[in-house]
């Protein structure tokens, strides 16, 4: 728990934590123990013995962390320690084959795809609280803004509708990722297995089973495309989370009033404040979320055989990109899945430009008659006089014979809740692709 | 051509230039005519008309980008400039039911597509001179280094196939992308083809056919996760191509000498200098077009129905992405492709130490007989006396009898060229991937 | 000219373009021979025929700038074309003793300069503008917004104030930065001088004066740490910038129509929108300053005596950042200074929560006889019975008789033009201190 | 403690902790209090029971932290608690006229205060690091090398004089920073310190006293440029580091050998390796830094009068950009406290190429007699035979009659240590600008 707003759910925190880590390197040392013995290349008895001494509790992470630093990473003190437990019989047994860079690495893709499950599933909250929000609102009437500016009207399903299309789209990346591209590390000193011999390929393919991590077609110390995608997964993830959060805001203005935080920041002392504090975390989570994506998107290339710096960058950009993107949309799942709807608002600004929204609309209708440009040119001459004319914009155009028009067409043409069929049947189109 | 090291080829600076981008503008004019006069909602001539005029050369580029400046995107001067065109007949059949945004969008899309292809070339190219050097070098052996140390040997076929394979995965990204992710736009003022009506959807597939892109499963005006899509890949070509010219500099330092570039910059002052200038300028190139995915990455979620910025942000943060990727790979395949490959330095510098980076292997051979730990002490006291010895750390090894090894035996442990095999059986493996 | 919305003054294009940076060369190849004249070091008239071929019209961009990528800068083949252009008699005094990094960094320095003089006074208009703003609604009330909900009343005179604070400060660090801090560069080939002497110092110290740049305390070839200063100041030009353009964009939504741009984009098919076009642009223009200068921030270490790629990826990063915020301040000076401002709307938002945003000083009042516990919560009790009341909150309050408040005392707490004048001092304070 | 190879000091973990921020929104509202009570505004008791209660021990920071998380910052759950501590009799004394940004925004510039003191001495242990270097090494010749190719001769004097000057700018930005930029905030609701009234300027100007800040113009709650300039110097300080450890990493290359780290990463199985471990550590910290340094250049604007997430970014990037930058220079003044410079290897090094760095030297001797032009033909030729001469480059020159030069005039020109006098020239003045 710190001050940073990282609204980071429990289990999340959990498998993120250094814990987690020393969990997933003592995965990876009991694993290559397991592979070896399987392979022949180290007794069964010996594997056993390392399996039962891969506990985290019979390690002290401070201690592991701090030796880690003066090494230069976690995995070398680790080994040690693991040495000593399993005692001067099984000693040589542990690690037998493997450079550090392969227990850290193999963690770290352990940890991520533990990560990417709860992502996976909290983008499934998220697209539920979507796909309610669409079906209850599919002909909801909204105004639709371009620039942050009033324009033609649209449905609040619509909105829901393009939401869930982004986390959809996020999650097929997230899935991706986690199912074909993290792959187990094991390379030994400079990534030849060279120690192994003959049994490298076969202990390398048995090691990435026991991990259910893919198996790389050769060792990727220092071709890091993958930690690339995993970014990239989870830019999409936050950039997806922060839209929504970014429009709730939007809505949820005083002026505007269509939508709030159901459990939103109430004030003591400002009665009428309902701020979108959820949204707003997210927003800030999402946004440490892309800089740490950021980050390992753009860290130098891995040197030679092992990198200089960049590879002991990445861990904690990792972490960070994990817990950014996770906090963002389990907080937007949150969100969509308590939002409350203000309807009469959205009528309520749909009304608030007087039927000016709707011009191109009468220019259309007009222009059946008159030719679009003649349409345009009376239309637009009507929205002008609008503030003067009494009647406002409908009276203006009430005064213009020349549109052709009568009073029942330009009231069917000023009504913002008639034309909406093509955003219901997107809406539908949108829902029914989650069906399948 | 600036004075800015961006080393384009020719025909990827022509596909991502104002005229190209023009010229994908005028192409999704022309499909969307098309598709309305197929669906009926044109006529067939006006279709035919428009299509007639959708040629570039009609068309004042500097004109329409200052035009553009002026109301905030390129589209609306050009539909303007269409309809001037095609005449006051069919005027009102240009662009009919689309917004700016479709054609800009759709535009876009067309010109990442086009650049993709010619990306998805250069990494061909890469990869054919990686596969010549990891078939040649199968078996050169080379110092294996791990934080620009020497650790072990490994050979320069390996270090081939590593380059091989990010460029690899970073060809399955781009086509991936490019072939399953670029999709047209079309939604009109705020995203439900409303001016369109019942015929919206017929006339949006067409729209997509006519293009060769994806047909969405709505409007994506402000959901941006293809964005990302496409700054990923480009990133992790970037980053492929960063890391072998990355390592190129590395293996070409004075002191190294391991490799250079054939046409390297020679210095008429410093007859000695032989610079990597490919792989510098390719560093650069990487590094910009990393910059570039980390804008679009990093950018604020685009507000409500088209965003206040953000959108107009991306088209040349899409560009620079593309020309900094293109760039650095294309660099990256002329550099593989004429690479100098000193083998004698490389077993020159695998002497350098005496053969002290090959104690760990001593030391195993030893252990049979003696045991590891009883092994890894005597073999360091004989790495620690090596420079007072004469015989360097082959003589003090041989002055250590309890290692229980012969001459012959110590010898074969301390050559370079000796076990290599796992190196020969990783390359083997790398490249029968490719034929596959 | 591009379909980029990159909105630049024509004076900064030239200031930036690659003529200007050819021009800048060879300001610093003459400031070298006049410098080396003085100092004895070449003849008198030898300079004379050098400064004489430094005009840019002698010599092909295009050409320099495509044997430049050949060989990695610029400036080597722009040394060769001058030593050809004084012919065979002078050209070993060309360039004498200096390298390419010389000439690049230097000409760096001055284009930077050149364009840091064009910002300053960009600065200065658009202070103006925020002045004048300041000065005409020092006591206009408007709606304070905290996390864009209306929060307590404030005038637009603070805004604006607020607005003008970022500018100054801006302002002080660009002047900062170019009286202080940009260097001439001279060092030859590894930065000590050599080929020069003991004449070295003496030609270093003309060389800056001639160039009117700064004496470094040495040469700075691989030490960067003023790169990272002009980012610095151009990063706060592009997000004092930014926070404006923002701000309008945000008052100028159709729910909210505080302010509008006076220009703004007009639509014939929607006449009511009015687009804060501007302001969208130089949201995107100060986005894409700030990426370069992030870019410049970011850049990997120069290694040893010159960088292998960061060196090389500077020169158009640089470029970037000055136009990126060079456009957003000037498009922010036009939208300033031409600010439309509606009072009306700003009266009537404040009026939106029918007097609930002043909640806190009606409970503040009552404080005064009943203590702030007492009075906040029946404050809070009327705000949530406001809704029901025919009243509203005002009517709740006056049925709320333990409040120990006159209708008087009521609506004077509720009226949101009193109590402004903290308000108007602050404003006073700003402007004074302009004057200073 | 963490697996993040994060090398912080005790005291700099110390500076920037939970608690730390704790302690500094605890002294913020001591601040306020004793500055109200100052001013006439609360009774002096009520500022004396409330500095009593501004102790971190009273109050749980795990609590804090999560209410905080719920209503979007600590400070507001902080308030609460501080006022059920001081007791109903005082409650309303506390936090009066603040807003809950005063006091987070004031703790945040008293955790920068604190931890840039800590920087600044750590860059003071580096330059005294730099300092002796250049002392001891004035005259050390070592290869100058650019793009990583080896140059001309300098001296390691010179490289520790560039390193200790990167180290001097970055300080004085840091030094001015911390002087003269961070302010107190204090603006109430909106910023209008409204509730203070007209004792609003004589408080704000004495809580800036009491937190020994500067005091600002006016609040800046959504003006953040003071935020960019800090990520500026903090930028520059893992800037100046990187550039030290990389120099590092370079130098201490297996194949270069000529720098090594004295505490450095020992492998028991590779007994040759020097790992430069702090080096590579400080790498990745300064990569850390300055990433939280671009999210914060990077930033969205400010909304209005208070920012919806950008404002809750911020706090731990800048405790990130803090800590990375921090690290880094805290490591790399261990690291040239204690380096290991191997002036053998240099001096082998020189001979690397058999003179041919020093051609240009023997071309400019011969040109006095026979014209640059001429001179660098024969040299270049010379250049060229020299692998095929038994005597190298060496015999080659003595081989080219034409050249004019005895041999003796060729050895001093082939002498790397000889005509080193302007690097030690350089090496002086800037270790006198030290002690000015």
């Amino acid at each position: 728990v710190t001050f940073d707003p990282l609204f980071l759910p429990l289990e999340l925190i959990v498998t993120t934590s250094d814990a987690a880590w020393l969990m997933a390197m003592l995965d990876a040392e009991r694993a290559l123990a397991n592979a070896e013995a399987s392979a022949g290349v180290i007794p069964p008895h010996a594997a056993e013995h390392i399996a039962e001494h891969c506990r985290t509790d019979l390690y002290d992470i401070d201690e592991l962390a701090g030796e880690g630093r003066m090494v230069g990473n976690p995995a070398e003190p680790l080994v040690r320690a693991l040495r000593r437990a399993v005692g001067p019989e099984i000693e040589s047994c542990v690690h037998w084959g493997a450079t550090s860079q392969d227990i850290v690495d193999s963690a770290a893709m352990l940890v991520t795809s533990r990560a990417l499950r709860l992502i996976d599933r909290y983008l499934g909250y998220a697209q539920s609280g979507c796909e309610r929000l669409a079906t209850d609102h599919r002909s909801t009437p909204i105004t639709g803004r371009t620039l942050m500016q009033q324009a033609v009207p649209t449905t609040f399903g619509v909105t829901a509708a393009g939401w869930l299309t982004g986390l959809r789209e996020a999650q097929v990346l997230v899935r991706h990722v986690r199912e074909t591209r993290l792959s187990a590390q094991l390379g030994g000193a400079v990534g030849t297995l060279s120690v192994l011999g003959e049994q490298g390929p076969e202990v390398a393919r048995l090691y990435a089973a026991e991990l259910d991590l893919c198996e790389p077609p050769m060792p990727w110390h220092s071709n890091r495309v993958v930690i690339i995608e995993i970014a990239g997964a989870l830019a999409a993830v936050a950039s997806a989370a922060a839209k929504i959060a970014s429009d709730v805001v939007l809505l949820s203005q005083t002026e505007v009033g269509e939508v709030s935080e159901r459990t939103g920041g109430g004030s003591s002392t400002m009665p009428h404040k309902r701020n979108p504090t959820r949204s707003v975390l997210a927003l800030a989570n999402a946004a440490h979320g892309r800089t740490w994506c950021a980050a390992l998107v753009g860290a130098a290339p891995h040197e030679l055989e092992r990198a200089a710096g960049s590879w002991h960058a990445e861990w904690s950009a990792l972490t960070g990109a994990i817990n950014g993107a996770g906090a963002a949309i389990h907080g937007v799942a949150d969100i969509v899945g308590a939002l409350q709807v203000n309807e009469e608002r959205m009528r309520t600004n749909l009304d608030l430009t007087g039927g000016l929204i709707l011009a191109e609309r009468v220019a259309f209708a007009a222009s059946v008659e008159i030719g679009l440009e003649q349409a345009h040119e009376l239309v637009s001459d009507a929205a002008e006089r609008a503030t003067d004319d009494e009647g406002g914009f409908r009276g203006a155009l009430l005064n213009t014979p020349g549109l052709g028009l009568s009073a029942e067409q330009i009231d069917a043409a000023l009504d913002p809740t008639v034309g909406l069929e093509p955003a219901e049947r997107l809406v539908d189109r949108v829902l029914e692709a989650g069906d399948r």
